[in-house]
């Protein structure tokens, strides 16, 4: 059993599926047993169009899916809306759930769905897969450096993409019913995330939204932006939107350190990824120039990051099935502490952009 | 008289005064003629570790300085809390202005300022030296290029350094009594200038103070930062900071493009500058990688950008001595519009982070 991969099972086939079920593929220790649609042909022509193995089962049913024996883990696109339902049944067909973000709608549902894995013991992780590049943990490194970078004062995080006007109409993100947190939901987790992520994942105080949301007709936002303030004099902030050219800038300052990179979430290529780094940079003699450049650090990527989000989720999940483990708490952990803030930016939009605290 | 240049006094030896000091022996239609100090020894050592020409004049207060005819325009790098005295007498005595940001406290005596510069028909420019790189038009022209940039839709800028515990202590910078604007002054100014620079220096509508700023046991601000919101959908924020590693971002989204630079301020070399540009970049197929990257820009920069501010001015005040055209409106429009942001984020802070309407 030690070299049987982790079989995945993937419901629903969403856009996002086809990089996902490639990344199963890729990951040494996964592959993907099952595809369940709604519609049997559209389950049978994912399969084929993304190259599943012949004895990939196709499901005309998520039901179906879920009560096969030979499915271990449960890759979940699903919109948002959908997510506690087939998240909180995933967990109680014992099966280990890898889900796309956001994971929930708010915290309460999250809860549900975390309870419910628990009470199965099987694994949760979200889909969030730039923290599992290479290059994010050689990041880390840096900003864990007492020497290097200092203690960390601020982060400051934008995602935008252009949308055109067909997603603007169309999309299940600008669906009040199907992914209702809109921007905030799909691009903001990113920036929220990555927030948490230099901050060693350390809950923010107080979030407060920015006064700018922008919202469609049906009341989704398309466009938003929070600062996050800390006790020890911490700050952050991050702009989403679907509004603007595609953007994603990431930049930690401590102390005595920068970090920044311009392709946080989706690295420019796959096989290698960078970030600049700089330490105490200060200018020359005369404030003409600068004494010291950033320096660019360029990490290889022998797996594509989604596909490193794959192994390491069915590592978790082998270890279960294989030596009994207790589920991971870390991953779990961190996906909730990015859905409370995301659910703060929202209370306090609603209150009128007043601060709101961050009650773990 | 065509090629006599303009004879520039300078009133005070602060350290910003050595760079601008070389900055007219630099720029081909300007020279040094006098310095001012309080004692005329520093003068006169400035003088000399400065490389002036032999004739220059040397005084012991600014108030001779400002008394010799030889004297056409004045460069005045005195603390923000001497600039209405000193710059309005410097109008009064029919020197050009070339004062140093920011400009003033406050925008009612960025007003007397400017009313007496206008009243003795002398130049006044402020000495934000960035603006004057040909990178920075270069810039512009992108930005202003509705195929590759779009509408403009967010700014987000960022300027930081880390001062030492002498700077903490005894800079000018962190007096209440000298320039009391701290850190929004000294650079927060270049934040608010380079969102109000991408916005073709259309006022905000409204200027909402982050929840985070430091200040001193003197009450100046060590950090702080802002939103900016317009009526059309922009939105713009910077933040500043004494206490962060030196940093200086500049990121500028369009519908269709963005502009990105690590260096706004200071550029890395004197003789050349970068930026990256992007247009419509998106992913590749499967989303793993981008299908284009930014592309980066480099500009040539013959003339060091504050010898390049430095020749704009004297070519302003050599066409007034000259062919008695009026004074540019052009630089006191920007450098007001700058001095009225600032009071903005300075009356927000002071009403607990209410949005500030602007009023121009």
């Amino acid at each position: 059993m030690a070299d049987l991969p982790i079989r995945f099972g993937i419901i629903g086939c969403a856009e996002i599926a086809r990089k996902v079920s490639r990344a199963i593929q890729l990951a040494p220790n996964a592959t993907v047993s099952a595809v369940a649609s709604r519609s049997i042909d559209k389950a049978a022509n994912f399969a084929q169009a993304n190259g599943f193995p012949p004895e990939a089962k196709i499901y005309g049913s998520y039901e179906s899916l879920l009560d096969d024996p030979d499915v271990d883990a449960v890759y979940l696109p699903l919109p948002t809306s959908l997510h506690l339902k087939w998240a909180v049944l995933t967990a109680r067909k014992k099966k280990h759930l890898l889900t796309e973000k956001p994971v929930a709608l708010n915290v309460d549902e999250f809860d549900q769905i975390l309870k419910a894995c628990e009470e199965n013991g099987v694994q949760i992780m979200d889909g969030t897969m730039w923290v599992h590049n290479p290059r994010t943990h050689k990041m880390k490194e840096f900003l864990n450096d007492k020497e290097r970078f200092g203690q960390l004062k601020t982060v400051n995080s934008c995602f935008t993409f252009c949308a055109d006007s067909d997603f603007l109409k169309n999309d299940i993100r600008v669906k009040p019913d199907l992914d209702a947190l809109g921007a905030l939901g799909d691009a903001g987790w990113y920036g929220i995330r990555s927030i948490l992520w230099a901050a060693d994942y350390e809950l923010p105080k107080t979030v407060t939204a920015m006064r700018h949301p922008v919202l469609n007709e049906a009341g989704v936002l398309l466009e938003c932006g929070a600062s996050l303030l800390w006790d020890n004099g911490k700050v952050a902030s991050f702009h989403c939107s679907f509004l603007s050219n595609l953007t994603m800038n990431l930049t930690a300052i401590g102390t005595l350190g920068t970090l920044h990179l311009t392709d946080f979430i989706i690295p420019y290529q796959e096989h290698e990824a960078s970030y600049t780094a700089s330490t105490k940079p200060n200018f020359n003699e005369l404030v003409t120039g600068w004494a010291q450049l950033p320096s660019e650090h360029t990490v290889t990527v022998d797996l594509p990051q989604e596909a490193c989000m794959v192994r390491e989720f069915a590592s978790l999940v082998k270890n279960i099935k294989k030596n009994g483990a207790q589920p991971d708490k870390k991953w779990p952990t961190i996906s909730r502490k990015t859905q409370l803030v995301l659910d703060a930016v929202k209370a306090s939009i609603e209150k009128g952009f007043q601060p709101v605290e961050i009650v773990s």
